[in-house]
């Protein structure tokens, strides 16, 4: 058997607090607006992957958690002509490099969280995907060079590869080619953004993204506002707010983009409703929360799912795990590294907010910001000595 | 004891197809944009009120469904000012008249449906409220003209002065004067219009109408686009749609503009949320019922609140009310006069959809276009001999 090369890379999930929603292109994957997230700890949530090639590989290969994946959709495709195109250049260049682009590709990948909770995982999943071949192909482009590619795999992939506060530039040109991702700050600068996911379950599956935000740009009329001129201002001033650590704008603004974005969903003909009774009682409860305060404490958004992200200061995280405690103790998340936080409320906070989140809530994910993509040692890899995934840990 | 006059009326409920959200001014109660309604008939939604006045009255007192109701609110106030004003004129004309216009008023309103079943009824109370006093007043004025008036009670009430179809236009003059409402078709016109009205409870009673649509004024970014440009358009389509009796036309719009009222407010800050999860269900089932008709037969609407009214067209009662009675065959107001309908869903029904339904829906109104208020005959007045209520039937 001939050589494998290999290379193992982790990539993170983001969650944005502008909000990605409509394709200016679904050719080049392109959105209608710029859009900024948070990248969250690896600790918690990551994708793995092995990126191999080999000259005895007999074609392009994809397992997720053990089981194969199809890679001939024209996303994961354009992924491999574009970093294939990049080595082949470089080999053009030094002779002495094995044809690595010549050969098939088998990549192994793995989420370290369960893909029941509904957390989108094609962000970390093509970050990973691209970070990994980019390092067995040795190539020397910077993660916004690659996050053009990432893009053309997953839109919000491109933010992925990296840490800390990431925008996506919508870019100008026609032929997408200034759709990137740039980090607005790293997780060094605000080291202290904490983030609780809560994980919703929802009786019926929404409509996939793809087909929800296409539905949104030919139908509401709302949305062209939104794209073309709340969207922009917000991104400014969302950057400005987290230059200054500014904790209250970014709630606000976190909280007003997700709704914004909800309300086109609700627009768009068929209406799509991603929020379910359990999402808008984690609403109120944030809510609450920012009144007993008398400020902005904790900040919610909710992605194309039930599901509530819930932003907050590690100052303020007794306050606030404490609430969420109370109302979702008895779930699963609550690991012994938060023992200390007891259940409880502040003074005049309303209980009876807390019953709905109690019985939506299936499990608690607790994280904060996070580092971009790194470098797994070639032992750690997730292949075999065929060029197969190992047996699963 | 002196003489006691009165005068008695019924007014109707309406609900809009083009939404009314926004006070452009809350003093003069206008509005942001026009709105379109339906005229709902009296026969199962009506508000009945007696207007008296006497000599002998101690001061102005309202009672609703026999209990005592403060009327010294400003819209209340606004109304019996504008009223006497116009008596006072038509005194000042003829000396002849009696000075009804000096005379405390007593005012003894009854609904015909629960007040629990969340209808909006200040639209039918304030027009029934109106039309009364006009009557005892013996007024000349026309409904639109009285229109000025009751919008200064509950901004819809001046639509429930005409049965049909009937809009509410803005207007555009500082002082609110022509802000008023019109018949678009009167019920002869299109008679066929029927509604279904599914009550909803909901754990959390929603914010009111007045405060929420000042939030939404205040906050929602996407609010004036809707305000200034979307709904203006619907108008005009609205009123070509019913001049052509297009229901298809009817649909979209109505559909649209009641998801797009719903979308600005989840996009105020806070959000407010006037459907829940089976509000949604409904929506689902409607346009599971539209998807197998392969054309829009029914049309959602909702207003501040969960409730769902579906406008249909009689020649598709069977199909429209066979999916409801299978869902909701359990709940009130399956009369005998619906015992016809077999409970049963189109061929290729998706009958899943009909669960949550039938666990949301706690009543079902049946009911269709309808005419403007009426005059009750003096022996059917509401009021007894000392200008009281009399015992409630």
């Amino acid at each position: 058997m001939a050589e494998i090369y290999h290379a193992t890379a982790t990539a993170p999930v983001n969650i944005a607090v502008i909000k990605y929603w409509g394709k200016a292109s679904t050719k080049l994957n392109t959105p209608t607006n710029s859009s900024l997230s948070v990248t969250l700890s690896q600790d918690d949530l990551r994708t793995i992957t092995t990126a191999s090639c080999s000259a005895s590989f007999d074609s392009d290969a994809l397992w997720l958690n053990g089981a194969p994946h199809d890679v001939s959709n024209a996303r994961s495709q354009a992924c491999f002509a574009e970093l294939r195109a990049l080595r082949k250049a470089k080999e053009d260049q030094d002779s002495s490099l094995p044809p690595l682009s010549s050969y098939k590709l088998h990549l192994i990948s793995e989420n370290n969280f369960p893909t029941a909770a509904g957390l989108a995982s094609s962000a970390a999943g093509f970050a990973a995907f691209v970070r990994a071949i980019a390092d067995l192909y040795e190539l020397e482009e910077t993660p916004t060079q690659l996050s053009r590619i990432a893009r053309q795999g997953s839109g919000s992939a491109c933010r992925s590869l990296f840490g800390g506060y990431v925008a996506w530039e919508k870019g100008s040109r026609e032929d997408g080619y200034d759709s990137i991702a740039v980090q607005v700050a790293p997780e060094s600068h605000w080291p202290t953004m904490r983030a609780a996911v809560l994980v919703i379950s929802d009786a019926k599956k929404g409509v996939s993204s793809t087909s929800g935000m296409q539905a949104t740009v030919a139908t509401s009329t709302l949305f062209p506002n939104r794209a073309n001129v709340i969207v922009p201002a917000r991104m400014e001033a969302m950057k400005k707010a987290i230059a200054e650590k500014d904790f209250e704008g970014f709630a606000e603004l976190t909280m007003a983009d997700s709704n914004s974005f909800h309300a086109v969903c609700l627009d768009t003909i068929p209406p799509i409703f991603y929020m379910n009774d359990s999402s808008r009682a984690a609403v109120r409860v944030v809510e609450e929360i920012n009144r007993c305060a008398g400020k902005k404490v904790a900040a919610y958004t909710f992605d194309a799912g039930p599901n509530a992200v819930i932003y907050y200061d590690e100052a303020n995280e007794d306050l606030i795990l404490g609430v969420l405690k109370k109302a979702t103790d008895h779930v699963t998340g609550w690991s012994d590294k938060y023992s200390r936080i007891s259940p409880k409320v502040p003074d005049g906070f309303n209980d009876s907010l807390l019953a709905a989140l109690s019985t939506g809530v299936s499990r608690i994910i607790l994280t904060g910001v996070g580092s971009g993509p790194l470098k797994v040692p070639k032992e750690n890899a997730l292949i075999d000595n065929e060029g197969n995934p190992k047996s699963s840990t």
